[in-house]
Parts: C-alpha cells; structure tokens; sequence
C-alpha cells in the first residue's frame, strides 16, 4: 500500500499511560488506540499483525483435524446456572439484561456453550473424538486491566475444546493441542517454555501454559536446570522430604515470652534474636466457610493456591478479624497451632523443625522452644509453599531456577467437570451412557502481539519476524520529488506486489530521516532505500531491520533477493 | 476433510420452528444451531460458507483501497450520548453497566467508535480521504428476531466509514464502495437489485440498498418496468399530479349524514355505496409532540416514514386516544379534517379529489360531499403513501412493478450527521476548520449466505455456488467395505487436496443413498461418486449439483476435470 494513503497515525513521543514496551510501541506505531479502560480499537497496522497469528492459528488447528466453529458472544445465563459457574465467577463476568429482562453474560469463556451444542449432536461413541475451535472476541471484566492489548478487557482468543470417550482418548487430544500449540509460538519466532500450571476457575485436573521468555512478563516461570520441569509459580511443587533426620538437639522446654507489640516475623526474629527459619508462621483462613491454620517457616511464603488446591475448596481467604479472634482468642499477630481452635495443617519445611518461635494465642506473647507432637499436634503435612530460586526440583533433584515470562496460551484437561455439570453423555461400544472427557486450549491473539513485540523490539521500535510482520518490505525513496527515484521505487512496488509480498511504499513528501524513523518504528522486517547515488550506479540498498545489515543490491536483482529473504523469514 | 471425523450433523426432518427455507436447510444441514433467541452457534460447515463470503467481502473491499481495523464490541455510553443516540436508539441498543456500575452498549453499529477514532487522529486535508471498513459481531435487541441467521440479534457484519473533504470526495467514496458491493454480490453468485432507501436510524441524506430477489424476502422493492429506477417499498416514490384538471362535477354541499358504529373505510363504503376512491382518510399522529393530521385517499396506505421524513421530526407515532379526542373533540374513528385543531397535511392524490367522504369529528357522523379549500384548508400537499404495483414511476412515468427482496447491504450518504454531533473537522486547503463528510456502509455476512441459501436451493436441499461452497467436492464411494473403491477414491482425494482443493472424502460405512442425501442436502457443488461397475471400467461419475448433470470421467482425467470445474466456477 502507499504510505500517503495508509491510516498510520504513528507517534513520536512514548504515551504516558503505558508500562511495558509492547504497549508503548503499539501506540506508537499506530497499531493500536484505547476505547476505554481495557478496550482497544485494532488499526490498520496492528489488525493486520493479529490476522497473521489468526491465520498461524488456524493452520496448526486445521492440521491436528480441529473444526473451526463461530459460538456466540452473548450467552444465556441458565447455561451458566447448569455448569454452577454463574456465581462462582464473580464481577469478571460481564452480566446484562436483554429487552425481555432474561439473563445473558458477554462470554469469557465457552465451555458452557459448546458443551451444550456437544450433548444436543453427540449421541454414541461413533461421533467421538471432536475438537471444535473458535477465533473470537472475549470479555472478562479485569478489575484492573494493564500492558495494552496484553491484559485488556475486551480480547480476542483462539479456544478449542476437545471431546473424548476415555481418559487415554483425552490425553490424546491433549498431546496434539501440546505439539500444535509448540508449532504455532515457534511459527511467531518466540522464545518460549511449556509449563505446568495451575487450572484455576477453568478447572479440570491438569494444565500447561505456554510461556514466552520477557524480562518483563507478569507472569514468573520455575524452571530445572538439569531436566526439563517448568512450571510456573503457582504450580511448582516441593516434594516431601525424606529420609531427612531431625535436628538432633535436645528439645528444649516451651517457654512463654512476653513480647510487647512484635506481630511480624521481622520483629519477632529481630526481638527473639532468631533466624525466620527457627520461626513459624500461622496464617488462618476461611476454606469455604472452615477456618484452617496453615503453618510454614518463617522465611517461607505460603501459596494460597496449594493450601485450596489440597484442601479442595471451592473459594479460601485470609480470615477475618473476628474468625482469627474465635480460633485463638487473641487479636491478629499473635496465632500460633497451641490450643488453636481449628485444624492445624503443615508444610513440608515444618517436617525437620524442632525447638522453633510461634505465636502464643494471647496478646503480646510468643513462645519458644516448640515441637510438634509433644506441644501440638498436625492434621497432615503439605507442600504448601512458593518455591524460592535455589530449591531442589521435585523431578530431579536439581536446583530451580526462576524467569519471567508472558502467558500466551493454556492447555487444559477438564476431565469431566463440564460433561457432568451439564450431563453432556453418550452411548459407548459397550452400551453404557458415559460422560465425555473434555479439554480445552486457549491462545490469546492480541497477547500473541503483544509478547511478540515484547520479546524483538530495540530502541528505534518494533523488530518483527517475517511470519507476523504487518507488512514485509517497505521501500522508501530518499526524495519523491526525484522522478527517476520515484519510478525506480513504483517499478519495485508493482513487482514485488505482483509477486504476493506485502509491500509498503513510502511515497510521502517527508524528509529521508522521518521515514526512516517510521520504518524502524513500525518494524517492517526489510526496507529498500532509493537513493540518486547508488541509483546512479545501479543500485538499491537492502537493510535487513534485525540484523541491521545493510547491502547494495543491483537494481535487476532486486526482486529476486527480496522474494527469497521473503521466503527464507517465512520459512524460519 | 473426512466425512466420519467431520462435526456436521445433518437432521432429515424439517424443523417446526424454521419458517424459511434458508433456515430451516441450515437447521438441516447442521450449518447453524440455535442457542437462544436470535443468537447462533456456527457449525463447521456454516461457519466455512461465513468465512468465503468475508474473504470476497475483503478482497474487494482490500481493492477500493479501504483498511481493515477492529473496533470494540463494548462501547461506553458517552459516546453514544455524544451524538445523541443513546436516548433515540430505544431498546434495540443492548446496555449494560460494567464492574464499576459504567453504562456502555454492545456495538449495533460503529458510527461513534469510528468518528471518535478519526476525530483524534486525522488534523489535515491531506490525510484525506480515509475508508475503513471491519467485520465483526454486532448485537441489536431486536423485539422479534426471526428466520434464522437472517434476522437474528447477534449477527456479523462488515461495515465501512468514509471521510471526505467535500461532498464531491463523499460522492466518490460512496460510489466506490456501491461499484465494490456490486461486485461481491456479483461474485456471491447473486440475482440483486440496488434500490434506493430510506436513511433510518443510521441518519444521512442518501442510501442505497442491495436487494437480493426472492420470493421469501422480507422487504418489498419497487422497480420501473421502463427505465432504471428502483427503490424499496418505504423509499419509492410519488411524483405530485402535474396538469391534472380536477373533477369537473359541479361541486356538492356537504352533508352530515349519521353513520352508527361506522369506522373503518370499508364499512363507510358500504353504508355510503361509495368506492374508497372517494373517501378520505384522517390519520392523526404525534411528530415529536406535536399533532398532525395525516390525509389520504381510503384506497392508499399512509408512509409513516415518509410523513416523519417530510415532517422532519425524530419521532412519529399514531396519535393517543386522548390527543385524538382533544384535537377531534369526538371519539377514534370519526376523525375529519374539518374544524379539526391541529395542522392537516394532505397526500398528493388529495389534489384531484372532489366531493368526497370525510369523518366529522362527531361521534356516528361522517360529512359528504366535500370539498378541499371551500370546507377546510390544507396546510401542505406531500408525499404521504405507499406506492402500489402498477403506479406511475416517479422518473420517467412507466409502470411500477413489485417484487420480494433479501437486504444484504446498504450504503448510506452520512454527511456530517456524526461529525458536527462529535465535532470530527480537519483543517482545509484554504486554512479552515471543516466538518469531515462521512458514508458508511454494511453487508451482513449470515444474511449474505443465508439469502444465498434461499436464492439457491432445492427440494433435496443447498444449491452453492462454487465461491461460497463450505467445500467444492464431495467424493463418495458406494461402499467403503470395498477396498479397490475406498482406494481409489483416496486417491483422488489425496491428489484433489493437493491442488488447493476443497474436498470431502465420504468415508462412512453408510449406504449409497444416505450419502447421496447428505451430499445433496448440503448443497456441494462437484459430486465424485465411485462405484465398482464403473470403477472397473476405469471410470468415476462425476455429478453437478446445479444441473443434475452427471458425466461418467476416466480415473486418470478426473482430477484436472475437477480442477477445471472448480476454477470455471469460482472465476464466475
């Protein structure tokens, strides 16, 4: 297309309101303007990057034999009643009300609708394995939606949802959406890593995301550094200790110390003259409507995630004032497990502690010199810890490494949480009504972007690879107002677009050094500079944005070298 | 695709709740599912007919040089307050409040999005003219949403805004995008008509819409049988009676006569023995609070749209029974417009009318006799009515004929309807600030390839073109349990796939004439279907929907026979 016509409002200076590099740069470039808090307008430029990985998407869904579906925005709330998730969503869940009064939601996800339209068409085992897919808009009510397009509101995402007679049937379908997912973030360039996750309210009894390598990624990765575990934060375990003796000293007596306003660790330790490792924290919460106490050392930091994931509750938060006060009869800042009125549940680390500081459950006081068994007893013992940098891997016995990165899709095995919700059967070969197993499989496109700036980007704007670039060659005449520049620059444009490539031809009055700036900007992967010197000699000049590598190319071979540096990047 | 893996669940009863053919074939051929009233699920292969008519509607759209963006489905309410169409849109605008309790609407259309978009970013007459264009889901709350994907409420739609400099620029831009529309419902394979429209709620001076002829068509266009006039029903048009002498019978006096529980024209005709040619109806509304008289002859049907347009009020509606007995001083039913207090506008018919029937505003009373000038005033003559079939046209004086119509697309003249309300202006050539001209334009993409469906259809089911076909072949071979048939038709498959081809291969172990309905009621354009009689002669039979035709092909002919068909079709 010609710059002059293009709709490409790019800017120079960085917007304010914008944290990370991929936004800043989205706005930039023009690809992207902000509707509302959460809410962006895709412009030319950056509609185009999100129709590359569209296409990416489809290509790898299309080859694993998934069918690409279109399921509607607005759903009815009785589907979301049936599968229960209507409350358990909270204010994510953009709820409204049509003429009638009825109640809809706009969809944050589908699982409620295809597993409607499923148990409606599927009747036997014959019509099994399907895995149904959909490129479509999204809306979760993000209370503080951040980063662009990267944590917005309104989204546009890639689901598949997969439907199996068995368990080796699901894992089946799960294995493809893996390698697929695995072809498609290494068709967008990206450094990334598979991780196991968490499942969060999507449920289900196993995950993965699909991590992408950013410094500046929300999210943070666990990794080994001798075999190939990854998992991110919230999911990474800490295996049991074992075979590990306790410490051998003599138990010493509990003993009850008067300690004025000490309430955090910190204090404690500073005022007891301990380490936080000789300490114990305990943390009481309210598991659906149960208060609990969780106890982990005191360097360590609980993840809530464990506590629920082995508790199996469906909502736990931090206890009131009033809870904390009925369990220990003391205000917060002084529980501890002696004599609390609850169950008493242990991580790991507490397995080899003897003779630790706890809280005293009375005001101002702690005690010290503490044993389990002999002071107070444990329900169980849990890996209910965030693992710290360092930590052995629960594989291998390696060390654990941590990185951030940018989540850009999650694989899911939903087991039969939806099928049985919304009794989505069917007949099997042996006659019996079986519940489908499902999965599903999410990539979010703009994030796909987004990530991909993030990680190839340098201080003149976007580095695209070849297979998302908005448009692949941009030619750029020094001066328009050379006739001879200018058709030298129309030739190589009629051309190159004639051979399919994505051109841009910057025939703007502007200044070398402006469209310069904007090519760089915009990120386009391979500019074609006319200039009246090397024109004279018969020559263009080739600049490869990535490497920066600049090269003097023979007006006749131009279209050639183009097309294949074309093909070489696509191919990548 | 494999049929056996394929998710397209064909259902051989006609539904009960479909009412037209192209509803009930999508039903039917597992196209379309219902999921609520007027929302849709798109199956595999409904969604693949979706997505041919979106790749025509871009390419030609790519070609007028317009750009594709994507704007947001949640719109927030101040911009809709802005050009003052939160309140007028009524309850067709589906609103809701977010998290934080902030009103926004789900897009019915983008008007404001796209003016607020340019507004911030276009300052200059040189970065004039722009044409953008997306496509998208929309949702308009439609109080009866019916026929499928044809009327539904959620409903994907490409729309595109222009701005222009001055109204001969807008004049350009609206006919590129109606020579671009002609084009796509060309190569959608369409008989269609563009007919001259009304505005509506979108607003503008100037619109256009594509009508695609078939009997089921909910909309009524009119066109010339003489010359190239065209428009739809509430559009077309009446000239003012010219040179047309009045009646020259000698005028009567009026008089009252007593016509108990006399309402209707039809019962006034019959009391009277008069035609309805010679009574005049009186029809009262309210046009933005005020009362109007409406006169038209017994034989006409009032135009709302066209009294409301002359009038030029935002709303128009039937007066209440208590404004019609303040202004009438009698009960509904005897309104005249003698002595009648409020302003009285007369269709043109009522120019030639003499001694005619009038309700007396007096309950049980009609006047006859009447006469315009000697017994009341007419404060203006106007186009007030419906045409009918055999009318005079308004162009060139032919006849008038009707027929049914499919709207798939509409193009609207804007003016500065949107940028005066948003304040959207650039600075001209000549320094001063200016209002941008604006068009918009839309085709709804379901109701393209659902009037496709109606236009082109059979008892046994789809007739596709070759350009909207979910897939061009179908290859089917009479009994899969036969190993030389399932062979061969593998590897026609195989080699078909490989020329770009879009091909099913029936694989199930169905008999022959279940696949044979399924094939025909899905509508693919090229069957193959592979028997071992033929077969051992070393032929296949090739089979076109459309004609019937079936054509005995030689194995090693038969790929470049099909690829020759499908492109002959495609290139139609």
């Amino acid at each position: 297309m010609r710059y002059s016509e293009m709709f490409l409002p790019t800017v120079k200076e960085t917007p304010s309101d914008a944290e990370v590099v991929s936004h800043k740069l989205m706005l930039r470039a023009g690809m992207i303007r902000k509707l509302a808090g959460g809410i962006y307008s895709y412009l030319p430029l950056g509609y185009r990057a999100i129709r590359k990985v569209e296409q990416i998407v489809r290509e790898e869904m299309d080859r694993t034999g998934a069918q690409e579906v279109f399921l509607p925005a607005v759903q009815p709330a009785e589907l979301w009643k049936e599968s229960g998730r209507w409350n358990f969503y909270g204010k994510e869940l953009l709820r409204l009300r049509d003429r009638h009064n009825r109640d809809y939601c706009i969809g944050p996800t589908h699982e409620e609708v295809i597993t409607d339209l499923i148990r409606d068409e599927i009747q036997t085992y014959r019509q099994l394995p399907k895995n149904l897919y959909q490129i479509q808009t999204k809306f979760r009510d993000e209370i503080r939606p951040r980063f662009g397009v990267m944590r917005s509101r309104e989204f546009g995402m890639k689901d598949a949802y997969s439907f199996d007679v068995d368990e080796a049937g699901a894992e089946e379908s799960y294995k493809k959406m893996f390698d697929a997912y695995n072809r498609i973030f290494e068709r967008c360039g990206f450094h990334f890593r598979a991780v196991e996750a968490d499942s969060g309210s999507i449920g289900g009894s196993y995950s993965h995301e699909f991590m992408v390598t950013a410094d500046t990624g929300e999210d943070a990765m666990v990794f080994c550094s001798s075999c190939a575990y990854a998992a991110n934060l919230e999911k990474a375990e800490v295996n049991r200790p074992e075979g590990i003796s306790v410490d051998e000293a003599e138990p010493a007596s509990p003993e009850d110390v008067y300690t004025p306003d000490v309430k955090t660790i910190e204090e404690v330790c500073r005022f007891l003259d301990v380490g936080p490792e000789q300490v114990v924290k305990t943390l009481i919460f309210l598991c659906d409507d149960r208060p609990v106490a969780a106890l982990v050392r005191g360097d360590e930091e609980i993840n809530e995630i464990k506590l629920k994931n082995h508790l199996g509750c469906d909502v736990i938060e931090l206890a009131t004032e009033e809870i904390i006060s009925e369990v220990t009869e003391s205000p917060r800042g002084f529980a501890g497990p002696i004599g609390i009125k609850c169950d008493v549940i242990a991580d790991y680390s507490l397995i080899t502690m003897t003779n630790f500081v706890v809280g005293a459950n009375r005001e101002n006081y702690h005690i010290r010199g503490c044993n389990i068994g002999r002071d107070f007893e444990v329900a169980e013992y849990a890996d209910l810890r965030f693992v710290k940098e360092g930590d052995t891997c629960p594989r291998c016995g390696g060390s654990l490494n941590f990185a951030r990165g940018i989540e850009v899709g999650h694989v899911f095995k939903l087991g039969t949480k939806y099928s049985k919700a919304m009794n989505a059967t069917f007949l099997d070969s042996d006659g019996k009504e079986k519940h489908m197993i499902m999965g599903c499989y999410g990539i979010g496109i703009g994030r796909t972007v987004a990530a991909c700036i993030e990680q190839s980007n340098d201080k003149d704007g976007i580095v695209w690879p070849m297979t998302i670039a908005p448009y692949q060659v941009i030619i750029t005449p020094i001066n328009v107002n050379q006739e001879e520049l200018l058709k030298a620059a129309e030739d190589i444009y009629g051309a190159l677009q004639k051979r399919g490539i994505e051109v841009i031809l910057d025939d703007r009055d502007e200044r070398a050094g402006v469209k310069f700036k904007d090519a760089d900007l915009i990120g386009i992967p391979i500019r074609v500079t006319i200039g009246a010197r090397s024109l004279a000699e018969g020559n263009v000049e080739v600049k490869v944005r990535k490497s920066g590598a600049v090269e003097a190319i023979p007006l006749e071979k131009v279209e050639d070298f183009i097309a294949d540096t074309v093909a070489e990047g696509l191919a990548q």
